[in-house]
């Protein structure tokens, strides 16, 4: 990962582990972690292993700007980031998934429904989402098990197989902070989210076709989400929040916002060495503001550690689209990788890594490193 | 609650909290709770608020052999259970709700979707289930705001309106112990659920139905899920495992077992002071076993505190459906209450009380006591 994705305007958080130590709660600086408890910036972090108390505490600006001070003066308690074991940074509370790029909607409809209007009647009226599992949220670098499961077979009955329609969906994820709270404003967003991560909402499309009617995904996407290990604050993020996509019809009152929510950042998504997906989180319809108002809109709470994704980015054109699925259009169409091999959906051994960042274009580089997930082989006893 | 549903034989675990003092995890035994630290059985659970140390610890046989010794000899550290405030037991982790009444299903498809076939082709292969909200998982008693979302307008556009479908679904819940697994055997089922609970799947039909498609149900089902507050272990359940239903098909090999893990639970709902649905959960198509089987066959990890629900339990006649859309037929057939009033969903005012027991024919009682909730008026402002 490249350390010119996290200078000091950045400084987001994550939780590492020194060899034969303990867990610990950091910001990121460059190539190196600061440790803040050690530091004795929160010292009462000492012994912690998540983020879940600085979700909670709404002490991220306060802590980002000590964090600073401390490194432009004297750098102390930094250790290379190399040195260290990166963790997964916060214990996930409930896990939202969205489907929230019109272009990755209209192609997944288009697709799976080809004699239906590519878009759901409710899909302009409201962020489409669902309950994921937050038990198996990754952090970057953990492999990803080909899962099995029931998948039609030849003679229209289903048969267990090990997937043969592995994919990825280039997400961006966001993480809720501060107190609990319900029936949030879309103006209210920032109050809310602490940070953003990328997420690679991996998927079996065969499993995923089979099972999910009438009640929506489940073991398709159950046995792993993978993100990245470095909280990036919203508040980093401010310089890069723009205008939001234009909806007509217009959005009922409660979704309905002012201020800009649409985010200007670039996300690309690589098998291998190709870089096979690249977008702007900008073409996304609804924004992260948006999504959060809706899922609270009926009393739902949230609280510090929620996580919710954006849904795959996808943007108007073919190298745009966020995930397999759409860049093959369901297989038909393999791509090509740099070593001449071709896909339709993933291999075994193939690695799927995900980038992200703002700016860089002569203001400051808000980056987000990478989430990284590597595809290892089914296990084999009792499959076809 | 009833006294007679926590004889010796059933000694649930809970947890609860005196006036004025901390929360202690305890168990019931008749009208009155055992604090299990106070009493020296589990003296590391003091200051702990939940159960989830006692559901990864896999001691319960152990520490409710010590607590039944206890309280035949010298009844010491019991408190009245009307004197405590009564807690949610657990921290949920993960929660996923199942549709495995063929009943149930088959009654829904034909109000929903008249014109195509009752089942989905997949129901009869696999237990259809989905991710629920593990954060407003409620414990018995919490009042439930009537929430409010999109609905379908007179015009055909979607409007924000309270729900004017308001549901109950009667289910059994189920609490998984122990350590983390993976790709469990149905037939290795009692090694990783701890125990059973009654649970209240509220649900906004109108939401529902409008936001469900292509993802599921969303904001119709996470404002609230009720459970009630004492763990029944499987332990003192196992007198009670009968023959599970007959399967045709057979299902794939990962979903046989050759144990019996149908369950002999008698299960009510009631609407104020009129039953309103009555069965025994033994009319569940697929077990407590497939489903934990299920739901980690792709490699989903499951672990302490995750909490599985069965589905609306319906049985084959009309008193037998566990939820108003059922008992009314989509709204078609209001029921009549003791008081003379009608209903097709519930009103606002309105308390829905689950109750469940085994046993209670010559064999020792072993119940659950009961899960409860009111329905109070939604938020109005912005609405309709």
């Amino acid at each position: 990962m490249s350390a010119v994705d996290f200078p000091i305007d950045n400084l987001p958080f994550g939780v590492v582990r020194p060899p034969g130590d303990d867990a610990r709660v950091v910001v990121r600086i460059e190539d190196h972690v600061l440790d803040l408890a050690a530091a004795g910036i929160v010292p009462e972090l000492t012994g912690r292993a998540t983020l879940n108390a600085v979700l909670e505490s709404g002490r991220e600006s306060e802590i980002r700007e000590r964090a600073g001070e401390l490194l432009m003066a004297a750098p102390r308690h930094v250790l290379p980031v190399d040195s260290v074991e990166v963790l997964l940074p916060f214990r996930v509370g409930d896990f939202v998934d969205f489907y929230s790029s019109r272009h990755h909607a209209e192609n997944v409809g288009a697709i799976l429904r080809p004699d239906d209007p590519p878009l759901q009647p409710n899909w302009l009226h409201l962020p489409v989402g669902y309950h994921g599992r937050s038990g198996t949220v990754r952090v970057s670098g953990t492999p990803v098990q080909r899962p099995s499961g029931l998948v039609p077979g030849p003679d229209g009955r289903p048969v267990f197989s090990r997937t043969r329609a592995l994919d990825y969906e280039l997400e961006v994820g966001f993480v809720v902070g501060g107190p609990t709270a319900t029936r949030i404003r879309p103006d209210d967003a920032d109050r809310h989210v602490f940070g953003v991560v990328l997420l690679n909402d991996w998927s079996a499309r065969d499993i995923q076709g089979y099972e999910s009617r009438p009640l929506g995904p489940f073991l398709a996407k159950s046995f792993a989400t993978s993100i990245s290990p470095w909280v990036v604050t919203l508040e980093a993020l401010r310089p890069f929040l723009i205008a939001g996509d234009v909806h007509d019809p217009e959005p009922a009152p409660h979704l309905r916002s002012t201020r800009p929510w649409g985010l200007d950042l670039h996300v690309e998504a690589h098998v291998n060495n190709t870089r096979v997906s690249a977008t702007n989180f900008s073409v996304m319809h609804w924004t992260f503001a948006q999504q959060l108002a809706h899922l609270t809109t009926n009393g739902a709470t949230t609280g510090a550690g929620d996580l919710f994704g954006s849904g795959t980015v996808s943007g108007p054109t073919p190298s745009e689209r966020g995930c397999l699925i759409e860049r093959t259009w369901g297989g038909a169409e393999p791509i090509t990788l740099a070593d001449g091999t071709t896909r339709t959906f993933l291999a075994d051994g193939d690695t799927v890594t995900l980038r992200g960042w703002c700016g860089g274009d002569g203001r400051p580089r808000i980056g987000f490193g990478e989430v990284t997930g590597t595809v290892v082989a089914a296990v084999t006893s009792g499959e076809d």
